[in-house]
């Protein structure tokens, strides 16, 4: 095992989460304490209905530690979110729709450009597409409505690239094409994400003013959609809908190695050889154990299909309401019919 | 009658459909005769399995008659498209295939983008973005693949922009975008059409060198993808899987009408009747009708979801063995998989 | 015209529709007046979301009149069902449940049976499959939910049994077959219908206790599901999806030739022809026309996939509203997840 | 632990697998011996496209061990079933389906009931759905096929009952309702099913003569289809597209120990500790710690979508072939259309 450690490679052990809470637990976690941590700042605010937490990465010890640009994460978590309960959700809908237009910036004369990651094709992966599908989109409106709408109504656009599997283009080089030519003020991407806990799944959503690397939730990352690579601010939203198969092992492992060190005389050999062992080296062993499946493998709930369209229905009425907000969700609904 | 002739505004019958070979059709009726017209030339070659129609419009004066820019259109009618008989789609895939490569001029060193129009929500109008999810695509793989199979790899990639009232932006905008940065030699565009006959849905295959117009087969028509838009030359591919309500319904009554001379006494006024009335008054009549309802009804067989299915896959793969003749059929399923 | 009429075979012209109110429409029509009918009593009341009419059929001359069996028809219409407007979609869902109970007489002990008749593979003939996924089944819950909750919960179960040409059974076959094991006081079936006027598409409930022949909507009329094949009351329910492409055919003409008749100078010779014609001959020759296809074609909205998901919805729920009046509607979406 | 071990329950722990070839290598394990189990025959043949393993559970002794019934259980593996590959994919239908006629044993007046198990909306449980879909059912055909073709068609009818969530029904009660109604001398029934490696997903076909319990792929066991609840033969076929997420943590954990044994200086310890571990409380604590989700957690590759519709058409073309003998593949083609 020592010798090991000795030869070790820089292969990073990151339990797969796209989720800021997720890693900012991590972090607390390896440093074996709960204080807060350097560079971050953390702001929670409990309802009936959901939990907001706000993570703020501050400099670039708190991107460090976290393993995510700097920049805010606001996270609003509601087990309500699985139901088909629509008076909560109309109250989600509209809170993270005030966070949207927080972390947007707009002005009445602002171009928005919305981007649906992901793949049609794999339910887990289709939030992106699906919300784009209900996004209220107006550019091609311009000189059709009634001048009186019309200087009430930004100037929307919708696209889903699709997948590098499937276009065999970077992500980013087909929005960069695009931005170039529509020329918008603002880029907001929704993606599928993974979380590290499975009770998250489809309940979760995740908002940032830092960009979004394609493919998060389902395959591999690619690169980044955010203000360096597109020239104008990208606002990311996503849900978790899967678990990383080696990420769910890694930590049931270790709940389980826990649980058995509490019960057991052979207690204080496996305390030890648990410090001894290596985070990265523990879990690439699982990958190499689950190889050659492990990219193709993922964790989803059995009633992925009907939450999905649900969810993209929050996230895409939230946008709608937060980037229009001179129309009524009444005039929503009658347009995007 | 005659005053309303008189008064005529410049409404044009078009019957509507994408098919040059019905289009043809139409042209020489309106003629009432069986020769062939000027500016076009026609090839017909039939096999047990299939018909093909090779249309070229030659000149400004065929294009006229036509209502269709110059150029080649090639068209695979067969009923067995219809069916789940392997043996004869295989027959088809690859004359289509041919018929790709003959209309593209491709080097060695071309790098082409397949683009796959339509919506992928309406079943008969999802077979564009349907064909792009089983195109080879390899243009990311550009330094991944072993030197010796690379060499004899084309640069392909596909994109599905989505349709405008979904996105806000002329697929024409989206895919300009995505050449400059790109700069592929050649577009392969696919789309679904329109037919005017009931019995060419999902039996025909047009392929031209002309361009497309997207949303023909379901919607409006929208600005040109062809080599003007675009600098660079563009195969169209479509499958008619609808028929316009209002078309069907003025053949059908133009049929019938035929009928009714043929058996009645009252014969000989109808007949004059039918002969004062003008083809484009009698269209605007049942488009009036059917208003407001008729750019939202088409009409489409029980079964285009399943057919659609399978001639998307006809599709791709008379693409994919087109543009890299360098690969065979086995390799191409083992890389799409 | 005048032998034909004499070798007339017993052809019926139906314009196609499953619609009472369509029926009587025609009906009244036929006999060019506008007075009600012998043996149909009509209710019609207006608010600001929906229209109702209640045709009650009350003898044997009302059901040859209106083709239709003797009992109750209620149809709620409302433009807004085409609309994502939820506060509508709530109070036509309150009203539906109102008359469903109404017209099923229940006792806190019946056990329902739910039937959702329909193919799931083609999108506007999927309504029932799709109120079968959000039906609160509880009759497996039996022993599970705690007693206070059970004392107020009826046993309800429910099935999709396919379509003939899938299953290669009657549909009313195999539900004799569940009902023989399952023994329920009543069945509530629910299919997609064809409609006379595109304007009813995806904007009408019709709600009836006289049982259903599936198929109506897409595909031929087989056995019906009534009491006397089933034993037991059956409560329907439908939405009509697609018009039959001959109807409207059928239909458009007759309103051009109206139009024409009032325009020409050859008026009175077409207006004497129009009136020595046959109807049932005139819709027989557009079906001859339309042959083979004419069983393989239907007119349908765009949007028809967005629509049905949300009909089923609004279906579903009423359902659940009207027999489980115990428990509430957050129940029910807590209970449905 | 040993205090533990004397109060242990009976809580059994069975890697969830629906696979006799699974069962077998994990009873073998558990006498760490490779020698062949009591009361199990089993036999291999290999061609270049697939392996056959012939698994007969002889008596009472070999199905305690297995923990399955008496009978055959027929496993086809490929790896070319997660590929594109036609020619390979004919060859496994021919295979499959004459070992289908062999577990069958139909007379030419057998009349069949195919059953298609499982939940049309969740992708890697809609395998018995969508089989049913492709079935040439024939039954509805008597008095309308011509005499000639009729005497070599084996009457054959199709259902797909849905699961016991959707309609509160057993599956077994809607098949029996069914089956007293048709009378049929055969049942086939299609399930998704659970494998227990990973590398055995959408790889494997597995035919047997002992029947099914619905629901074995996604969700809980239900009821078993076979000759006792029935009263005539029941063929089972399935294909694995899950694993169930708690079998896939413990046995890479099992391995993972393995390779740290193997390791490491603390191995003696370990192994010591593995040994004196009870693999019942080992999975059980895994399945603890997963809760409350466990039930509704499954890994499943990525491409389950396109997969599944590609095994489904194999599936169903092997059981066209079986059954309908008289007429060839391409009349089924035909008639399937």
């Amino acid at each position: 095992m020592k010798k090991q450690k000795q030869n070790k490679i820089a292969w990073n052990f990151s339990p797969r989460t796209d989720l800021a809470i997720e890693a900012r637990e991590f972090a607390q976690q390896q440093k074996q304490n709960t204080e807060e941590l350097d560079g971050v700042k953390v702001e929670i605010k409990n309802t009936d209905i959901y939990q907001i937490t706000h993570v703020k990465i501050l400099n670039e010890t708190g991107s460090q530690t976290m393993g995510k640009p700097i920049g805010n994460y606001i996270t609003i978590e509601s087990e309500l979110l699985k139901q088909n309960d629509i008076t909560s959700h109309e109250q989600i809908m509209k809170t993270a729709a005030e966070h949207i237009a927080g972390l947007s910036k707009l002005s009445q004369k602002s171009t928005i450009l919305v981007v649906g990651l992901g793949n049609w094709n794999i339910t887990p992966d289709a939030l992106g597409p699906k919300v784009i599908d209900k996004i209220l989109v107006t550019r091609h409106l311009d000189g059709v409505l009634p001048e009186e709408i019309q200087k009430s109504v930004r100037s929307v656009a919708a696209i889903s690239p699709g997948v590098m599997g499937i276009t065999g283009i970077e992500t980013v080089e087909i929005i960069q094409g695009v931005v170039e030519k529509l020329k918008p003020d603002l880029v907001i991407a929704i993606d599928a994400l993974a979380a590290r806990k499975f009770s998250r799944i489809n309940s979760t959503i995740q908002m940032s003013d830092t960009g979004v690397a394609p493919g998060a939730g389902v395959g591999n990352k690619r690169m980044t959609l955010n203000e360096q690579t597109l020239g104008i601010p990208v606002i990311a939203l996503g849900v978790p809908t899967v678990v990383d198969a080696a990420t769910l092992i890694n930590d049931t492992m270790d709940r389980m190695l826990e649980e058995m060190i509490a019960q057991t005389e052979q207690g204080s050999a496996f305390y030890e050889m648990l410090h001894n062992m290596d985070t990265d080296e523990k879990y690439k062993l699982i990958v190499d154990i689950l190889n050659p499946y492990v990219g193709n493998m993922f964790v989803t709930p059995k009633e992925v299909d009907a939450v999905v369209e649900r969810l993209a229905n929050i996230i895409a009425n939230a946008i709608n309401i937060a980037i229009q907000p001179g129309i009524t969700m009444e005039d929503i609904n009658r347009f995007t019919y």
